[in-house]
């Protein structure tokens, strides 16, 4: 079972502008039947992590009307949540290591997606349990905003390839702070 | 002719540590004769801009022993440069269009490279003379460093591809501050 981190960047390794907009990302062309395209990954996972502002996000764009996601979501977050409608979402706190493994179980031999923000996935890898980064780097610069992976990490490039407007890429986590002697794959 | 600015970047958007180091690039497997390689790029190139901390660093691996090019290179400085014997350096400061139409006049045909930092590709960019952005991401975050390009910029992906272990991408600058109304290409 692997963990990913899946998301889009603008090249100079923003996920988000400092107003949290993703204007920037969603005016682009991506072909859903594309290379390394969202929907086919989509149906390799089992369960999904996010933080409060990923969360946040989504309710703001559409969510609150209609959850996007069948798959269990966990929410870290230090406040209460409000969760729409048919959304199975659970709210956590703290370490990420038991979580993991409630995702685990929860998952069904399904894959675990670390949907973001950057310091979260970033909390994945320092436990050792990112195993993948998948990136999908939309044609603009930000200069500023949330940012992609703040942390000091070896990756090995397993898979790359063009979407339309977007240079796609795949790593394999190798190491990283907590996950020395870890080679997941 | 065109303007470049071609450079090496972590993930992350990073081109160097915040201790300046290049060991997480220079570590890597890269072919020479692959994909959007260095040596390939260069060949089209008639003269070099590049900012005080770049021009250090050169010297401070391997230049002030051997200074590796042949083209003219202008310095962006507020102090006195350090010469090698052999280079065609020239320090300048201040407005970078009067020197890129200096550069113009002496590149004789061929293209003009912005070889870093982050910080003169985007006065450049600012005043609508940058062309294309070729970016070799290593297979690493940092997490901090210098940026690859503090600017917000609307890109169009040209080509995409993979060498060895680097994930190659190259842009033409569609605008940005200063650029609005110049399309290049």
């Amino acid at each position: 079972m692997t963990t990913y981190y899946y998301t889009a960047s603008s090249l100079d390794g923003f996920i988000a502008t400092p107003d949290h907009s993703l204007d920037w990302l969603l005016s682009r062309s991506i072909d859903d039947a594309g290379p390394m395209h969202y929907s086919a990954f989509e149906r390799t996972i089992g369960a999904i992590a996010m933080g409060a502002s990923t969360y946040a996000w989504l309710l703001a764009h559409g969510g609150r009307e209609k959850w996007p996601y069948e798959r269990p979501v966990w929410v870290f977050t230090h406040r209460a949540l409000e969760v729409p409608a048919g959304a199975d979402v659970r709210a956590v706190e703290g370490d990420v290591v038991p979580v993991h493994r409630e995702m685990t179980a929860a998952a069904e031999e399904l894959g675990i997606w670390v949907m973001g923000g950057g310091e979260l996935a970033g909390r994945f890898a320092d436990a050792g349990l990112l195993d993948e980064v998948w990136v999908q780097f939309a044609p603009v610069t930000l200069g500023a905003g949330s940012p992609l992976l703040p942390r000091a990490l070896e990756l090995e490039l397993v898979e790359s390839a063009r979407n339309v407007d977007f240079s796609c890429a795949r790593y394999r986590v190798l190491s990283g702070r907590g996950a020395a002697g870890r080679l997941p794959g």
